[in-house]
């Protein structure tokens, strides 16, 4: 088995080495991560500008792989399409520190860059942990280990991919897992309106998350009840009802 | 009418002047575009550094807004958040001036900006000229006028969008429109590999679209025929059909 390892924290981040720990004595571990954090970059992709692409030396050898001068979406595309002359069995992105829940996993870097991989037709899950704080990665990274080796074994469908969150709880407060659907995430002040040392007005991202109302099936409900949540995402953005309601408003349209 | 302008290629690209010149009399414009080429950022958002918010001077009165320095996401999340007092009616992002076709939207500045005003729960429209050489941006924005007073006119539903392709002739020489799905756009030689001044190895994203197979009912093949491709675009990535399965794959693996 071959696994591409990448990650949006950049590839010195501990995050993505607590999986190549944990995998890479059931697989040969092949990593392309961005060589800077490239978090909240979303589908972003490096058009306008030369991408570097450097070997990155590992303290294992049984793992090897490119530090790239990019974002996570062009480091799997880079592999993919050019690096790696076999292709992996699997695309892994993570351990990503910080929650990618609802409607932020449009955002994120983690969960494209498993999308990019689901769209080569590669099996891709995307994992984060669910704190801002202090991290341990290790429960998320042995229930990784355990969740490759089912994809793995079963027939998982192509051109799908897991987004996955693990609650910042020891393994044995873990209160299971849930098949869950992307809930709701809204802020509140989402800007900060701050002044430079030269009089001039700038903005910051900012923002705290309201306490929205999520669905028992929503992978916020599940995070907040410290379970590991487990979404099935698709990148097919085709809205097939209203497609259908619009067939008639251009139907009407032309009628008239 | 209030209309928030966005689009990718900057403020200073003709295909959003084209949009301001055609919807000034039918709408007060207010535009919030990024200072600078943004093309194929994606959903990419800034939080790592401050966004500048500067006003511009526009040749028209009719016409206020900003200059932001950010992404077309930060560009919306901003106006709706904190710039604009009176919340628009419709958000417009374009004219782009290239396609944003099939899969490639997952790429597109232009798009994520509309996806943003969906989020928003404002009505969107996101529209491109599918062509990469010289643009001829009047039939797409006279479409565009259209297109406005209708979603204004009807009931279009919140927290969707719109993705208009229009392809590159004159207004007699397009078929017709066509209520699409999103298609496939594949590429081949996606990376040009180059060697630097230096004798260094760098990689620039290239591509040429292959000639795949879309369905008649996909945007590709309705440009393909020069009708106007107007696609429903949706952001929820929950993928309902693995859901389903993957509950009963938990509950086998439960039950085991």
């Amino acid at each position: 088995m071959r696994i591409l390892l990448t990650n949006d924290d950049g590839i010195r981040a501990p995050g993505i080495q607590s999986l190549w720990d944990t995998l890479k004595d059931i697989a040969d571990i092949v990593v392309a991560a961005p060589a800077q954090q490239q978090s909240a970059t979303g589908h972003s992709i490096t058009v306008y500008h030369p991408i570097w692409v450097n070997v990155h030396e590992f303290d294992d050898a049984r793992v090897n792989g490119w530090r790239i001068g990019g974002t996570p979406a062009d480091s799997v595309k880079i592999a993919l399409d050019t690096l790696m002359v076999e292709k992996p069995d699997l695309v892994v992105s993570g351990i990503n520190h910080g929650p990618n829940l609802g409607t932020d996993v449009l955002y994120s870097g983690t969960v494209s860059a498993a999308v990019e991989g689901a769209m080569h037709g590669i099996p891709a899950i995307a994992i984060s942990l669910a704190t801002d704080g202090d991290p341990d990665f290790c429960p998320a990274a042995a229930f990784c280990r355990q969740l490759v080796q089912q994809i793995i074994a079963g027939d998982f469908p192509k051109f799908s991919l897991l987004n996955v969150n693990v609650p910042p709880v020891a393994a044995t407060e873990i209160q299971g897992i849930a098949i869950t659907k992307l809930g709701s995430i809204e802020y509140e002040n989402a800007f900060d309106k701050r002044v430079d040392p030269r009089g001039r007005t700038y903005y910051w991202m900012a923002g705290t998350p309201m306490e929205t109302l999520n669905a028992s099936d929503t992978d916020v409900a599940a995070i907040r009840a410290n379970q590991i949540s487990l979404t099935p995402v698709h990148f097919d953005l085709t809205d097939y009802t209203l497609f259908e309601s619009l067939q008639q408003w251009e139907t009407q349209h032309r009628s008239k």
